[in-house]
């Protein structure tokens, strides 16, 4: 069987077809522009991969409805509101799943991934925004919504305002690669890596951390994302959160995603298996 | 069939023996000395109780090393790694089931209380410290250790120190009964309604809330303890994480536990159930 994933991102959408196995048979990406062409081209992608498709699987940005299959209160101009998992569904008349991009990560890091073989992790992304999911008990965690995780407060000097436009200054608003072009002026992967910038993202990171693994204790974190490319960062977080856990409980630990770039697509074909 | 609970908190240890159906039949509460004397009367209750006890739950003040049955790092004098789990098997020769005193208020909220029919939610207590205690799935979380939740780390404006041995500033170190007393040199129970300092609490326990439900999504968050008691800070906690969470996820209700102050030793038989 041909299992068909979709990473929709808010900056770029990744379409694969791949066997029940994870082994990705083909792929490609392209830019997120309005919904209509953006779907557009996976259809076509789909329809050009496989004539056999079992089914898609739809990583999405968010948040999302998951019971409507539709992204919701995104700031991102046109989605908002938008059915994507039926407007694929409506295209290409399969089986379609849909979860958040960080929940289809997390299962997908699971089955074929760093997660395999634990109950409780997580999977979180630093790029264009921050965003978890998590495996507890077994389970991706849904809940009343599902988790947004980039969007809790942590300690700050509030000498930057944050670009969070629900929160300002949640960690995502501080922390997520757009808030780093801001407050240096040019992307994160353009910054000389003893840039002072870096020290700043580890420290707020590193409260992010404390907090999920005071929440969840997870056997595991995964990191992944663009942000997360930047080499000094892991050493630099597992240093900081040892100092603030202070011994009180175990640290898990923290690595990078076993799927690299394809963690996001696998995830999504995860998702209908 | 007749149930033991035990809460063993940091201040009282609470004893009660229950029907099935979570009806308590006896209880009796001391406060919590030094293991030893502290273990000798909770099994002099149950003996005197019920010849057929089927099983005893302990849900107990932590961390806890839960396969162990032991308290680990508290602060608290000699109880820092006493296995109290074999302490109570060896002295009663029943089955002894152990987690931590808020996943154990938890899982009695789900089956017979606030939590009844929800498969994920939080318990959380604000008392002598600040602990939280979560269902997903159904199941208790545990992963690698189990939840600390009090130890997160929030905006603060760092004017107060915090009194947390281990990390000085998380919220339990600054929002506990404990740092209210010190800040204001009088017990939370005192303290009149209007005191500045319930404003401050609601602040800073706000944005708790906000984490854990960024974090876990929970359809309910159920809040006992003592502090929660005065009767102003929950309208102030709904306010304050409606107006942090600006419409980007939906908000779940925030409740006292339906069990009321018997909401942790209930916990502790459900354990054993």
């Amino acid at each position: 069987m041909i299992w068909g994933g979709i990473e929709a991102g808010g900056t770029k959408f990744v379409c694969a077809v791949a066997a029940e196995d994870g082994h990705i048979l083909d792929r490609t990406q392209f830019p997120t522009e309005a919904p209509a062409p953006t779907v557009a081209k996976a259809v076509d992608f789909f329809r050009s991969a496989s004539r056999d498709l079992a089914g898609i699987g739809i990583a999405s940005f968010g948040p999302v409805d998951l019971a409507g299959g539709r992204i919701t209160s995104t700031p991102k101009p046109g989605w908002r509101n938008f059915g994507i998992a039926g407007a694929i569904h409506d295209k290409l008349g399969v089986k379609v799943a849909f979860d958040t991009d960080v929940n289809s990560a997390a299962l997908g890091e699971g089955k074929w991934g760093a997660g395999r073989g634990l109950d409780t992790f997580l999977y979180l992304t630093v790029g264009t925004g921050i965003g978890g999911g998590a495996v507890v008990g077994g389970r991706l965690v849904h809940g009343l919504h599902h988790p947004e995780m980039g969007h809790i407060r942590v300690p700050h000097d509030g000498s930057f305002a944050g670009v969070c436009p629900y929160h300002g200054d949640c960690l995502e608003g501080l922390a997520c690669g757009k808030a780093m072009e801001e407050r240096c002026g040019c992307r994160a992967e353009d910054l000389p890596g003893d840039h002072p910038v870096w020290q700043e993202e580890a420290r707020l990171l590193s409260y992010g951390l404390v907090n999920w693994i005071a929440t969840l204790s997870p056997q595991l974190i995964i990191m992944g994302g663009g942000v997360m490319k930047h080499g000094g960062l892991f050493p630099a977080l597992r240093t900081r959160v040892a100092a603030l856990l202070n011994g009180y409980v175990p640290i898990p630990e923290i690595v990078p995603p076993a799927l690299g770039d394809d963690a996001g697509v696998l995830g999504a074909v995860a998702l209908c298996l």
